[in-house]
């Protein structure tokens, strides 16, 4: 039995989408998210600054203590999975993977979309991926920068957010997908828009639920499962505690005690 | 003579409208500007972050012996001026006081607006300083947090811009104001659709030329002004510096050097 804590981090409150799910999955687990609100968004930042920003965050979550790393973010995950795997020897799990995995099963008709930051869409992570595991599928992308912004305002079903949508996915809708990744742990936020203009034909695909399970099938393989009680959760964010609580609050329905926390040091 | 550069600084691009306005106001003076493109943007962070990150910035500054510093940006002027005052010892100028003071000169009915990131509103800055100035002045105010997303994205003109600012406007247009401070320096890439909306009645105010002005009076009643040729100027960027470099010749026009220099070991 190993009752240390898995980490979670993301640039900013997006991956409580992933942390809601991993709680959900393993709940007996200790977890420690960190959310760097401080310097987030990441996904409009360079390869080079995301990894050094995640660097930073992995050395201060093992001085933690933690067992494994949940990276619930799509740009880190996109630019910066193999370098962290290098550097950090303890197990990784990040959400392109799963976001792959979840669309081959889906997918009928090999047509499938891509949405996410500038950097992730820039990485051609998922696209890489989806060619490696089935090399006659069809991939489309698309950048979406402004679903972040709007979704951090409270835009997910206004009019701004519908034509930005539209503005945003009419080239994805005329290519005829049948299964759209949302390649951003803010989207989900947006996903009855995003549904909505896409039409019912659209399955849109979200990471969260399989890399949650896939962090419960690699504790198990690495004889690291823990508590057989509930598991208690941590939060950390490197700006002001007092959003992050109401977003975390809203999110993951429990009022969790937040810390703030600075990465810059580690 | 005091040859010494000036120091300008920014959270990212936004303060380059600055420097151009410094620039023209006082050719022959070398300036180095700073813009923090890693941990941009700041508007929707808190005062405490603000500042931290505004004091590291201040020593990066100093030790390339900069005499005096404009700080190019609402959300620093707002929350942080009067803590930077206090710990540099050399001239600072910010953007908020010249904007009142266009503001004051333009306005026949005084009942004026004022637009910024939500931590420039919350601050009550610009608010604070109309009011004390003239007692009798009716100040309306509203955070706009997604313009520095649109401009960043290049949606300055296109319908989500105009949808956007017809959301966050219709209220002030209400209010009957004469005229509208921009108090963020990303707001003037989107001038002419805000202006549209207002309607003609509305004077736009930008602080950028008298912010310009007053640094150029500032060296002269410190007896700080400097070489007779024309001046050198220099760009340091926290983030990849090829787009910084891009907007840099898009707002000045030249294509000066950019270097890339991280603020946090300051």
């Amino acid at each position: 039995m190993d009752t240390r804590p898995i980490g979670i981090f993301d640039s900013g409150v997006g991956g409580l989408t992933v942390a809601k799910q991993v709680i959900k999955a393993i709940p007996n687990e200790d977890t420690i998210y960190f959310g760097d609100t401080a310097r987030v968004p990441y996904g409009t930042k360079s390869k080079e600054t995301v990894t050094e920003f995640s660097r930073q965050i992995m050395r201060f979550l093992i001085s933690k203590n933690v067992k494994a790393v949940v990276i619930a973010c799509n740009t880190v995950s996109s630019n910066s999975y193999h370098e962290l795997r290098a550097e950090f020897d303890i197990p990784i799990i990040e959400v392109v993977g799963p976001g792959v995995e979840s669309c081959l099963e889906i997918t009928k008709t090999n047509r499938v979309g891509i949405i996410g930051t500038s950097a992730t869409i820039a990485s051609g992570a998922y696209e890489k991926r989806l060619k490696a595991a089935r090399p006659g599928i069809r991939v489309f992308q698309k950048p979406c920068p402004l679903f972040v912004s709007l979704a951090e305002e409270g835009f997910t079903e206004n009019d701004i957010a519908k034509l930005t949508v539209k503005t945003y996915l009419t080239e994805l809708k005329e290519k005829n997908i049948d299964s759209l990744i949302l390649g951003c742990t803010h989207y989900p936020m947006l996903k009855k828009t995003i549904g909505e203009f896409m039409g019912e034909s659209v399955k849109i695909v979200d990471p969260a639920v399989e890399t949650a399970h896939k962090m419960k099938d690699c504790l198990r393989e690495n004889n690291m499962t823990g508590n057989e009680t509930e598991g208690k959760h941590i939060f950390y964010c490197s700006d002001d505690c007092g959003q992050f609580n109401l977003i975390c609050k809203a999110n993951l329905g429990i009022d969790y005690p937040v810390h703030k926390e600075s990465a810059e040091k580690y």
